[in-house]
């Protein structure tokens, strides 16, 4: 059995990651973590691991996690708090996979820019591996710090990385234009986030400017060889969980829906938890809430020059800590899907 | 035109005084304050004030809105707060409808149980008028200070104040049962009210200790003429606006369901936002919401001795603001619906 | 390998079992049917099962499912098409699990009167056991017609049936006031459903006449051994998932809740889908939503003679399929649990 | 007094027109229709009517309304249907303000491609006017047949009209991201409109097919003086009311946003329903929602050379009903905002 611990349990992320594990029959939750007042239960937190999960939520100090032979250890915790403690779980041989984006850009340049504070750990930007199992599986196999991916990104660049990387788009930059339910923001007491303000309501915000752009364009500039241009624009939406992307994506020459469809399904062939749609079927949010998977749907324009493509995903599941198990399953030398299906 | 300031213009209570009286033909909003770290338009608060009230809120200072000539304030206040500013603008000859509970409770013990703190100006207990101008029109029409009911108790006391007036009730306490949306805890950065703790979400809570059960209690047993016992069980529900309350009041004797609805269509014959429903038909949400109406239905059990008694109201509208205005048409001598229909 | 068959497949009970069943260790689901104008691809009507369930949905024929020999067939039929079907499987050897109301009720004419129309299988009702396995377990072991509950039946029998059994409430009336998502109506095309009418709303209807009204006093007497009384109120809120109910029980002499509570505990020690919870906390729908759990909460009176027991349970888990899984494991003689933790 | 029959008065957008004209000072409604089975009071179909119109939905019957002395006819009717009967109110001398798309699309080819079905009336739609107020008021003010906008196009066009009229796009493809919330499809039993089919989730539909596309493109080629594409993906989100579209241009030459939003505030300086957020600010659909206004906000690309335009309605307000009414204040010499404000 694997010991793990969960840094940062009483978040979103944490809470999926402790649901999925109490299911997966190779790990044991030895430590939970959190930031508060007093030692809590978890299922005063989260009444549904009443009865489940009988264990406190403690303050997070490193030497506790090791004397409690702890092998992995999830990090549901804010960007530049990850960024802290990785290197030391690292140094005491614990294997990392960081939900935050601390690790995730490899340019700390682009990294101090977009999260508005230094990295201090650029030396590690290099080991750490982008956990995304669908472009990176081998290297992850192998990874003691995984980068989780971004929720937006996931969507974004499993939509997009099979035409990017067969060069098929043209140099215009590429729009992802993204919704996402309201989990993805976290677990916290925000104005913006509360019931009053966002059921019946719906917004675009920080575009040009949201931190997970560089992120997306990182990955599809790696997949393609080249530099992509994106244009990414997030939208809150009123539900709980899920994202859709619909990304834009003029092509170099005209193209048919079925030859698209059939690069798509190649690229993915050995990928679990891609599923792509046939003709004239898109993917829904309710598909995928839940679970692992992700979706793509494909259209095109009538004059056969633009792909637009629809992606879904649960921002907790796949875009998230669906995600982090995998990565962990692929690290620990588990089956990919164990405790996935 | 009557001058007004509103306090507290960026929580829920205040947003809606003010959508309220920009239609209003005999007002001039003059004033808004808020807590705010720097002064702020209200417009940048909700986007809808835009091109229709450039105003910024400013910090609560008394001699400012004496210095504007502010003949009425709405205080939408939180509890304790509202306490120290009413005294100072009744001094100043300014009218106060207070849209807290400092005023509703006329026994300060039990405000002091309930709302866990010293009540400090006792002595304006006895000269505030309970706010609702069903059962207090004409003391309403003189008031100073006018102390604004509770969402709740607004759609309680409406639905049971004929039964207990006619005494039709036996000793037995009655239930009421009450189903809110979440705007009515108020505009506040609280974990429990962000949407992903709400939606797909609904609990019971505060059962027995909630403050609005003794505002309850203390109004029907006024309009009873003798104590009247109450069990009140609130529960959040996932919906912005609206309350449903659903009693069951134990009958002294059979009785049958025409002659109750007579009972309460008499009771309320002069009202003008009180509307009792026909035999087989219950209020629901989206009846009164955005409205000052109150709805009310009524079904009896088969042995026909218990009333069951189905009351609906917009929180904000006739439970919270909308009623408000009522008040201030009342005190001011402009018609009662004036800038409500 | 069981081999089963769900009729009804593209309702939402139909939904949730073959959710639940994909992930069964013991069972092949061998046959869908469904009203469907053409035979359709259940991946078709749930984009979710794409991948899992290569499968259609076809006619309903009797001798087909033999054909395919089919152990057990679930009907999560409309009531009294129910009705017609079950006989027919019981006479080729097919255990059925009925989650239509048409053998829930011992009654016929209770039966008849609530539904509107004749029982015609009036020799089944007396073999049908009632599928709640907590109360019936034995019975359910040994059954080949298991009627499973409805919704609110569950839910408020499951919280009502200790305090009966032991017989400490008084002669008045039961009050459930029982509050539920939309997909207990099921998944239909009908206006009063859709998201314009469902969405900032919320209802009460069928006081006093609700089918599931006769369900619930039927158990309840059971397990009393006496006749008890019950004013059932159910109401819509929205959300899609959940049922919460509130119920009031004037008690024969005051208690204590510490009382209470071990009663409670002690009554569901051995079963592993009711949880009791503490003293001072209640259960929310997101506690058990998703799951086969019921959880139960319990406060009381300030005068100590009213307990208020609030429920919660998934209508479309506990209330429905997850529990004619439970009812399938009992009766095939598996692990109770199995496929549903 | 101005007398209105509203046509099809049981549908989301014939309610509307209802509830804004019951504050209307100009405007009496003598007759509602509607396809019932019996004839039905209005308040029974919405409760919010009760005491407030007391009147029967009937048949409709051309010359029932011109007995009825009607002036004004709006047609909340299927399309279709509307295209049956307007010509027949014009004859009588009766204004038509259509709510349906039989008279928007000036290409009856188009028409007939996008809406399946024969245009039988093609001799009217030279006659009819576009009513959408700020690019045809004078039309409007003189019209007999107004055929009132589609809701994504009500959005689509005014957000992006300033833009193709400087021409400062470039050649490729305007694309439009709409959102809508769900009472864009209207009342009526459909499945996939029902809130268990909604609620939580989120989808993209009818791409490149959807018959809003091509008036967008007629309006937008109309302003434009030449043909502009656009490439039109609707999505569906669980909200109630609300449309939010984010729309991308390129820009033939870099610009800056001052200059675009300076652009935008000259070309709608008279307009009282649509307003221009100043930089750095987005319109939200609680904005606009239960409004006339259109919100129009601007962000540019790192590169300045696209433009991201998102604007927010109301899709029963300024998208239908609002608009409807506004384009009767104009035919009938009432001012533009009367009832409206």
């Amino acid at each position: 059995m694997l010991n793990v611990a969960i840094c940062g349990a009483t978040g979103y992320t944490g809470y999926e990651i402790i649901k999925i594990l109490l299911k997966h029959p190779k790990v044991t939750i030895k430590t939970l973590t959190a930031k508060l007042d007093r030692p809590t239960k978890i299922a005063e937190v989260f009444g549904e691991f009443q009865g489940k999960l009988d264990m406190l939520c403690e303050d997070l100090v490193v030497n506790d996690l090791v004397k409690k032979k702890i092998d992995l250890v999830f990090l549901a915790l804010p960007h530049r708090v990850s960024m802290e403690f990785a290197p030391k779980f690292l140094e005491k041989g614990i294997i990392v996979i960081d939900l935050s984006a601390d690790f995730r850009i490899k340019d700390y340049k682009v990294y101090e820019e977009y999260y508005g504070q230094k990295h201090i750990y650029k030396s590690y930007l290099k080991a750490s591996v982008y956990g995304l199992p669908e472009l990176y599986k081998q290297k992850i196999k192998k990874a003691r710090l995984i980068a989780n991916p971004g929720c937006y990104p996931t969507a974004s660049i499993l939509s997009l990385a099979p035409i990017v990387s067969k060069k098929l788009n043209d140099k215009s930059k590429i729009i992802v234009d993204a919704k996402s339910g309201v989990t993805g923001a976290g677990r916290k007491a925000d104005i913006g986030l509360i019931f009053g303000e966002v059921a019946e309501n719906m917004k675009a915000y920080k575009i040009g400017v949201h931190q997970h752009a560089p992120e997306i364009a990182q990955e599809l500039s790696n997949a393609a060889g080249k530099k992509i241009d994106i244009l990414f624009t997030p939208h809150l939406v009123p539900l709980k969980r899920g994202i859709l992307t619909t990304s834009y994506v003029n092509l170099k020459t005209k193209t048919n829906l079925k030859k698209l469809l059939t690069l798509y399904k190649s690229f993915y062939t050995k990928e679990p938890f891609v599923k792509i749609y046939d003709e004239g079927r898109l993917p829904q949010v309710q598909d995928v809430v839940n679970t692992n998977y992700c979706g793509i749907g494909i259209a095109l324009s009538e004059d056969k020059k633009c792909a637009i493509i629809v992606s879904a995903i649960d921002n907790l599941g796949k875009g998230a800590s669906g995600q982090a198990i995998q990565n962990m399953n692929l690290s620990c030398g588990f089956k990919e899907t164990e405790g996935l299906l």
